[in-house]
């Protein structure tokens, strides 16, 4: 009889706790039933309404399959193609590093590590700075998911595939995209931003800084007061490019910047450097409706992160080994600073200018101002099978080149020079590789 | 002006293009305003508009960070909190292969892999069984994002901070969570289940399989067919028990199915398994809205993951070392098979047991059928103070003994026994650590 009454006691305390926690966090559910039998009766009841004896006669166990008992092979290749680019030895033994928990402080020293590492790469003072446990769409994601809220319109400036991803998350979100086009490897003017905040009155501009697909930089600077005096914010994509090209989040006054971690940072795919100006605050906190997505709502992340003034509270589980290669690659990045990456990628990106020539080939963006450097999309020639170059160069020299993304696919190979990749004996190579498969593709 | 001829070509044909990707993807964008100059003049427009200054003569960088000019500090500890588990050499290896493309073949034969090695763990033969590009929490938001429709009603079995999530996920999904709770440490009876299918009519039912919060396995046979006799689907979380515990995907008749990869597959936390039943893609495929999520969209990471009968496209940037690393770890699992690895959870969980009761403790969850032999909470002693035990036991030993979480914070530790981690001596260790720091938390 004591137990059972303590055992209520629980019951009633657990039950009013969970109402208590749902009302905390906003969410609308109703709590429609519990449970009132005491718990000593409760347990017998679902013991012989459940059948237990598949615990221990259970259906027959199928059989592992036979590919997992053979060992993995994972070939050395020289990744000269978007990315994801090779990793540093220094990068890859991080990410082996043993195994702590999430929440440990050696962990919780490491993201404040890492945050101030993306502090730096971005040029940014904003405190809401972290890394999205996703690869770079999942950044891209969050940032409509955070930012736009049901009858929101975004302008999408679109001049390659990312800013059709873009557009299709406003939309799955229940936002209106507003979708101004330029061709790919051309870059949008003020003036066209301009024409279309006036119409179109969005909460936010999206644009690509670094095209991977069309290999445009995309010109920044008076954009986000541009943005800000029609009162949108700016959303800018610097996958393809960070660290490798010039870029002052807060100079430029962009309002939310994402990036990738298998770029020019070359540390394994799976975490987004990603950062929130006040402004871009201010229009999550004056929201109507909830974020989306719990995974990806900002505000919760940033205080996982230990962004705010409050303690930090569980949200998910860190991808703690990528989140150890990713400080690696972003300490590399600091060893090195941005100015001697900025140079490294220009200078290598001009010997790969000069080298296509060269070969009597011609980069997909005609004005060298506007190029990627650390993606080269180059025109594939008339008559010339580009798979075949391609090919030859995986199949005798296991190096990577790609081909056309999207609406170019067929029309381009593309190039990538990014982080560890970026030396001019890897350019080098590549260019005697590309011309030795050209030769054979012309046969 | 033959140039400005193909170029002008060229623009109009991207612009198309790019509007026939639109409406293939099923996005409602409107695509409002293209260029019309042709690009040569185009770009010396663009040029005129944005100031170049900033890429040559730019603000003043600022200076990288110093703590990330100096090494990283990662001790080497015992994970006996309820995960993520140690990884062994072979899986934290694998995770520091040599990088390569996320569309090499040799990857997608590890993609191919890993899909056999989490049916196998789940005992199915689903097509749509993969893995998803996040942690747990990422599964969980996928299986709702994927189900549920504004309006549908999903059944949220709670006792534990789970159950919770989930409701708080429907919730911001614009679905609507009706609850049923059972006390933490409690399971669910078919009965109090029927009930709740007879109540809200919900499109889905959700329940964890292994509480990690309250400790508990639910029992799970007969209930795929109670939901199905009420059309509804049965989503289970298995999260902290995959792999330790019989599960039968297939002969429970469970529709989704997710886990994580840091608990007894041992591999770090960032890619997490799921499936999907043939009735739960016949609900995907009978939406009248888009799934809200594009990271998140079962069909496009079905074809990214080979599940269906189209080419592979590009859906994103898979995390080709950690899936390297759950490669590995499931093949730990299918070498040592289900039937072993069952055998040893219960045996380890039986020798916990038998040791927490010779230092007077006791299992919150009192029926020891019940229990999820991978993560045990135990009852605080009253006036013991908990933290000073986990701290001893990480002071002197780097153990890891977790406290609570959620309703039974300051009530339980919980001690987990995962994967490689769940040997004898591990076991013993901990108790006796446990035995000491108890006996120093009572002096």
């Amino acid at each position: 009889m004591a137990l059972a009454s303590s055992s209520r006691k629980v019951v009633d305390c657990v039950v009013s706790q969970a109402r208590r926690s749902i009302a905390r966090s906003g969410c609308r559910c109703r709590v429609v039933s519990s449970t009132h039998v005491p718990p000593s009766q409760y347990t017998a009841a679902v013991m012989a309404a459940f059948s237990s004896s598949a615990r221990h006669e259970g259906p027959a166990v199928s059989s592992p399959p036979q590919s997992l008992l053979k060992p993995m092979d994972v070939p050395k290749k020289l990744l000269m193609g978007p990315g994801p680019s090779n990793c540093p030895p220094r990068v890859l033994a991080a990410g082996a590093l043993p195994m702590i928990g999430h929440l440990h402080p050696e962990f919780l020293k490491i993201m404040d590590e890492v945050k101030e590492g993306i502090q730096y790469a971005f040029q940014t003072k904003n405190e809401w700075t972290f890394a999205i446990s996703g690869t770079g769409h999942a950044a891209m994601e969050a940032s409509v998911a955070n930012i736009l809220e049901p009858g929101d319109v975004a302008l999408v400036c679109q001049n390659g595939i990312w800013g059709q991803r873009l557009a299709d998350m406003v939309d799955r979100n229940g936002s209106t995209a507003a979708v101004i086009q330029c061709p790919m490897g051309e870059v949008f003017s003020l003036e066209q931003i301009e024409k279309g905040l006036q119409e179109h009155k969005p909460a936010m501009v999206f644009i690509t800084y670094g095209e991977s697909s069309g290999g445009t930089a995309q010109p920044l600077e008076g954009l986000g007061e541009l943005c800000h005096k029609y009162n949108a914010l700016l959303l800018v994509d610097s996958v393809a490019i960070l660290g490798g090209y010039p870029l002052y989040m807060d100079a430029w006054d962009i309002d939310i910047l994402y990036a990738g971690s298998q770029k020019v940072l070359c540390s394994p795919p799976g975490t987004s450097p990603i950062s929130f100006s006040q402004r871009a605050r201010d229009k999550i906190a004056s929201r109507k409706t909830r974020v989306r997505s719990f995974y990806f709502d900002a505000k919760e992340l940033a205080n996982y992160w230990g962004c705010d003034e409050h303690p930090r509270r569980y949200h998910h589980t860190a991808q703690v080994s990528t989140v150890f290669a990713l400080r690696e690659g972003l300490a590399r990045l600091a060893e090195e600073t941005l100015e001697k990456s900025w140079k490294d990628h220009r200078e290598c990106a001009e010997l790969l200018y000069e080298g296509l020539e060269k070969l009597g080939l011609e980069p997909w963006v005609k004005n060298k101002d506007i190029r990627n450097p650390c993606v080269t999309a180059i025109r594939i020639p008339e008559g010339v099978d580009w798979k075949s170059v391609v090919d030859y160069a995986m199949q005798n020299y296991k190096i990577e080149i790609a081909g056309g993304l999207g609406d170019l696919g067929g029309k381009v190979w593309r190039i990538g020079i990014l982080g560890y990749n970026c030396t001019p004996e890897n350019v080098k190579l590549t260019l005697k590789v590309f011309g030795e498969g050209l030769a054979n593709a012309r046969k």
